[in-house]
């Protein structure tokens, strides 16, 4: 099928009008000298094609959650037909969770790219500079309210997606079920029990913002938290500190950034955190290309800004 | 200025079409033989008119923020010009949170009803019954996540309820110091330090959704929490509580309920409350009839279902 | 399926709760004594079912496009199976076009109604007075241009429904070959070349706006205009006219009124009428209740205002 | 006031965190060395600041409708304070009508462009070709149904702008009265009776679809019409043709194109032309720079596509 039949207007752009969606096949692969495979298909496709592709060595950032998850306790929500086998154990060990704010030099180098999850990349970029400095504490228990536009829903034609059931409303679900729940356990380091995390479904096209509200086990000023947040996103082009205003999806939507701003209670104990971004970019597909450069060797930012 | 410039749908109703708008006096109130007055008044305004109702023997139902708070500190962020005047006080005192579903009784035989604020509404109603059931862990900290529709940033046009501000966005306001907190301190039972509370911008007309975490003392079931709720809200005709699904904006707009929900972690111990109504209604003009239905000896519902 | 898994928000209430949906079968409708059967279809069911029902004594009020057209050259689009029948033929005489309106007298004597489609009811009662006054210059062609919220592509989950489709979006569709447009040539009284209809999807629930173009033969005043519309809707009480301003979409959604207004060009040659409706009510499930009424003997507005 | 503050997410761009906004001085602009001044002021701050800039030497694309109309009948509706002056008349006949589509030459060697506006782009783009070509019935007469997202409606907040009056809703304004109508008359060639213009407000941020319908003399066929588009925007970069498809606003919005699409009736003798763009871009702020780009004899997509 012609890809202007399902986006007409590419049709003046001669580049995009003479493109056609081609079968996958590995030897249009090969022919084509493809170093690096982008894969957005079901986590069961991922499953499958991804040892074949590093097999024949090309390497991979797949956007599905197939390989984000190392704790097979966290992966069982998955059920994953070939979870326990030798093969996937094998894969899954080579696998670089992609996220380039805390994975730079391993994803320079890795095979395997797992693409973080929208709503995960938004809750561990608030979270995770916080956690690692030591402030938080987890005893107290952390809540991340998360709310995404309904492309984070996916294209399916759906009860969900139908413009009557999310226009003029908002919805939670998925509360304590999300599978995005592991990879905050994972890459913040948390129990279960020191999260909640709750998705809701906003009456917008894109863009997620996350609320995360945590204690803290001494009491901070502004500058000390600021200071923790600069000082772990030196060097991270793609993340936004806002240090005199809240961000909003609007400032984050169609930029590759993660912005993030807080609040602080007057007895310095309590903080919200606003995470934004866009779930399409760098919850998805521009996080993809900030890996690839890695991958590549190019600056991080390449194409991006 | 004659309604139907305002509203010219309502030319066709011969009832409406002849309805002026009259300027504010006494004396026509004195006319009409008014014996409730709704006030929908700056908070400043309420101040001041609400004295000279009582004294001329005219109930009032109040619906700004001007007589909510019984604690002095809680009110100091309206700043009120006649505050600490023994006037002020006199009034105060004689003022009901006008809340049915927590003080019915008192609501019956009051002068003037302090109409609640429809953020406060959604927390209050969800959170109430568990914290005076003594399930609620206070020390651990208890997060309320609201979300608004535009409606509740009143009729004024600003820049905060421009279409090009809050279409197609989401953003967090007043974090750590909105004027609703006071209610929910008071209301609850809490201290400031125990409750975190967050507004947020929704791009909808209207309705309010309160996504509330808390932790329990002692493991709960499904069960146990539900038995509270029902034994809290029976006898309450507008709170409808939902034990196999959780609420949406969209279920409870263009109503006068408060619609209650919630979903618990495996462990008993975590649970996430979903507390949704339209801010125009059971946030505001129709909790006033609800309450006025019940100073006049109606049924509480009459007019509201 | 217990209608409270589709409607939640219907448990509180005693009277839905308990209500099933049933399946089908003529034996329950005679069981439950039945008068008149509302069929909100596909056209090809409606096709099956109404002669039966007719045939067993049931009247029958047909929501969808089965028999609105008398023409078999409009009725072509329908491609209907059993076209040229004598029986489609038979039943097809029998069917009154459920517009109020124009054919309340008739209406009130049917056996079966087919009620009108949600555009068409908007265009129709705009043009017809004028048209059958004698007013418009029929050669020098009509537009309506019509727009409509996405509950009128229906509850299926398409491609179009999509929220990212319809959301932030405007765009036309049908053209030249909206099946409304047979409605509007036999109702209004016109031929395929007299009339350009346009529909388009707006970003929103509910609500139709048509804006209609058209040429007088002879210069006309607002006073002369006006007084065409109040004369043939006197004693249609749910056409609201607009003397003083133009109908919006947001006036009319949730009522079961059309409204009406018109500007006319400084030279009164050229007319811009602007008729609104929600799609739902006087579009749809209203307007059937209005026939409804009507054959029933009730007043016409009983229910509806 | 710092940028930052209005826009906060640009704080963590090093270029524009630094820039101030500056109060307008004519040696600020001497100083750096200003050869193009771009104004978006109310239309009666360009009729002032124009001529004084043009005796200074700077050549002003002109984003107001301040010189945009030739015909003072059409300019009467603007009521200018200077009409009628030999200055005024001196400086409006050196302005040019900034659509490159129409004027490219005279662009390129103009001290001062009237840069159209967003409406009037939509249509005029749509129709000259047509109209040029001969192909319309002119005495048939034209309608142009446009509707455009709030943003057309400008910045300050106002009743109309306010989210609770745009939300879920669509109306029409202006009705035979709109400032672009003499746009149209002038640029495409047309008497005050040859077309009918009816602007609408869309519940969207941006986007302007026109619905235009004309009347051919001669029966014509797709591809006769579909030659004269090509044959006219041929050499024209931001215009793109559908032809196998009609434009939608999602399709044009965040690019400086104008999208433009049509259908034909069976009879070849009627057309309904379906014309996008963005008002903010091609509809202004590109299509300004559009016109620099050939003033400046650069390429006149550059930074465009």
């Amino acid at each position: 099928m012609p890809l202007i039949e399902i986006h007409p207007q590419l049709a003046h752009n001669h580049g995009a009008a003479n493109l056609k969606q081609e079968p996958f096949s590995w030897q249009l692969l090969i022919d084509r000298g493809v170093e690096i495979l982008f894969l957005a298909t079901p986590h069961e496709q991922s499953r499958e094609w991804v040892p074949e592709a590093l097999a024949r060595g090309i390497r991979v950032i797949d956007l599905s959650g197939a390989w984000r998850l190392t704790d097979s306790a966290n992966r069982a929500i998955y059920a994953f037909a070939d979870e326990g086998t030798s093969q996937a154990a094998s894969i899954q060990s080579q696998a670089v969770y992609g996220m380039p704010e805390l994975h730079r030099s391993a994803i320079a180098g890795a095979r395997l790219i797992a693409n973080p999850g929208c709503y995960a990349t938004s809750v561990i970029l608030g979270l995770r500079p916080l956690v690692a400095a030591g402030l938080v504490d987890l005893d107290h228990g952390i809540v991340a309210d998360s709310k995404s536009g309904v492309s984070g829903a996916g294209k399916a034609a759906t009860a969900k997606t139908h413009f009557m059931y999310a226009a003029d409303n908002l919805s939670a679900y998925g509360v304590f079920t999300h599978r995005h729940t592991g990879e905050l356990l994972e890459q913040i380091g948390l129990d279960a029990s020191q999260i909640v995390f709750t998705p809701h479904l906003l009456p917008i096209p894109r863009g997620i913002l996350s609320t995360i509200y945590v204690y803290f086990s001494q009491p901070q000023s502004p500058e000390s938290v600021s200071r923790v947040y600069h000082e772990f996103f030196a060097g991270s082009p793609m993340v936004r500190l806002y240090d005199h205003a809240l961000p909003q999806i609007q400032y984050s939507v169609r930029t590759n950034y993660c912005d993030i701003g807080f609040q602080l209670a007057s007895d310095g104990r309590r903080a919200v955190i606003v995470s934004c971004l866009d779930n399409l970019l760098k919850g998805a597909s521009s996080q993809a290309v900030q890996n690839m450069n890695l991958m590549l060797g190019y600056g991080e930012a390449e194409g991006l800004e």
